[in-house]
């Protein structure tokens, strides 16, 4: 079956789907984005995933191009004509057309508005079922990291750096040697009192919807938890260590530049919350399903 | 006349000039660019433009899309098919179209290359006689503004502060309180034992070409110049200060912040300066102009 992308209005063929050289989304990644998970047909976390782009919305300074319940719309219409059941739809807003010019159009232009959605086989979980590795590197990007903009040549850089030295993910890290997060992931440790730790919100961390259901659960599964910045040290004598992500769900972490963590194999507290995010996600599916419960 | 953009190979109608919206310079920035003037038709400083596309597409690992003179070529091409006889011509080069993933495609993509070019009525000095003001903000870009990727967000938002508070500039700060740069310019005072002041190639600032060729000119015409960051204070009590980009040639700087830069009129270095680039900019283009010495 061909994709289909939505692209202005219109449901096009994949490979048809294109916007303007002009577009500020392509001269300036002047614009931002939202990938949700979709799991037996539906979205996992909507609400939150769409709350976190208006907030990038505002953040850039450009109004939302439709109603949040149009948006909804468009992204279950994309997923449906691609007949995704489980996998990740795409949403990209940028500032639209406009003749090239770094100051925001003079005449408003219409904002891009652009969706697409694919399956996939295996979860990130299911494929790395022994847990991943990550490298560290120096954070370079900019210090707005919170807003979900689509100026990711960084992450790209990084991410690309992870891969060739056959690790999952590079985990950034500040001026002052603490963690920031992932390329596309928030980082977590485990620490030697048994706390689950990740780094606070703030300019430097985008506000995972994944790290904030695991905050949740934690608190649910009654595990001791700190939001504060963590060292690499620090990460690399932690007993467990695990990423988070939209399609990474939970991941464990068993070595960090080479260096084991823990035993090497996930840890206990990950698999705990690995397992409370499945049923969080299929309670949703539960309680959004009609009669599912009848 | 409807303008022509050179898009991957072909050149079409401006409205018509599309790229897929997997081009990962439309989902991750992951591109560069250069902006050429274009004065009598011909492109100035061609070669130091080429020079700096090439050291950015190696800095983000991409193979140059063609060679250095098919790229010309088609630089050429776009401004005469565009009847630009005083303009800019832009080109663009991305990572190509792929599934979106952040690491490079495992099958490595064609790079996408997109060249535009217009005419522009009045150049920036031009336009702004009496000088321009500029505000400071703290610079909250990457770390690699060296590279000159289409990665410009925190350009835009910058820039846009600018204009809203009728400045033609924001000069970024560092967080040492030096000025690093404007948002899409060099800049530059006149210090006060008469030195010209510019702040030294690194990874916080693009290599400017006018930047490069005003260094040159200044040396050639015996003004005392040091390459070191100044800070906003110094700023505020120097004699003169101005702005250079390929766009804005030299273009005085008459207040920072309000406070009046100097006697509030362009200063004489700076005037001198103008003038030098409006010598070298016709002596290459007789240069240039086959028998136009003869």
């Amino acid at each position: 079956m061909s994709r289909i992308a939505y692209v202005n209005g219109r449901y096009v063929p994949h490979h048809a789907a294109q916007v303007h050289v002009e577009d500020r989304g392509y001269q300036f990644a002047d614009g931002v984005y939202e990938v949700i998970a979709v799991a037996d047909g539906r979205l996992m976390d909507e609400g939150l995933h769409l709350d976190r782009l208006e907030r990038s919305l505002s953040e850039i300074r450009l109004a939302a191009p439709m109603s949040r319940r149009a948006l909804g719309t468009v992204l279950r219409e994309t997923v449906r004509r691609n007949r995704v059941r489980r996998g990740i739809v795409y949403l990209q807003v940028s500032r639209g057309v406009a003749r090239r010019d770094h100051p925001f159009p003079s005449q408003p232009s219409r904002p891009s508005v652009v969706a697409t959605a694919r399956s996939i086989a295996r979860s990130a979980p299911d494929a790395n079922p022994d847990g991943v590795r990550v490298i560290t590197l120096p954070d370079v990007r900019w210090a707005r990291c919170d807003i979900k903009s689509i100026g990711l040549l960084a992450n790209v850089l990084a991410k690309q750096t992870a891969v060739e030295t056959g690790a999952y993910e590079a985990w950034q890290v500040d001026d002052a040697g603490a963690v920031t997060e992932g390329t596309s992931t928030n980082a977590w440790i485990v620490d030697g009192n048994a706390r689950l730790v990740t780094r606070p919100l703030a300019n430097e961390i985008l506000s995972g919807v994944t790290r904030r259901v695991v905050l949740e659960l934690a608190r649910a599964e009654a595990i001791e938890l700190e939001e504060r910045p963590f060292t690499v040290a620090e990460a690399k004598a932690a007993p467990e260590a695990f990423l988070t992500s939209t399609t990474s769900f939970v991941l464990p972490v068993v070595a960090i530049d080479g260096s084991k963590i823990g035993t090497g194999e996930p840890g206990p507290v990950t698999r705990r919350l690995q397992s409370a995010l499945d049923l969080h996600l299929a309670g949703i599916r539960l309680a959004e399903a009609p009669n599912s419960r009848n």
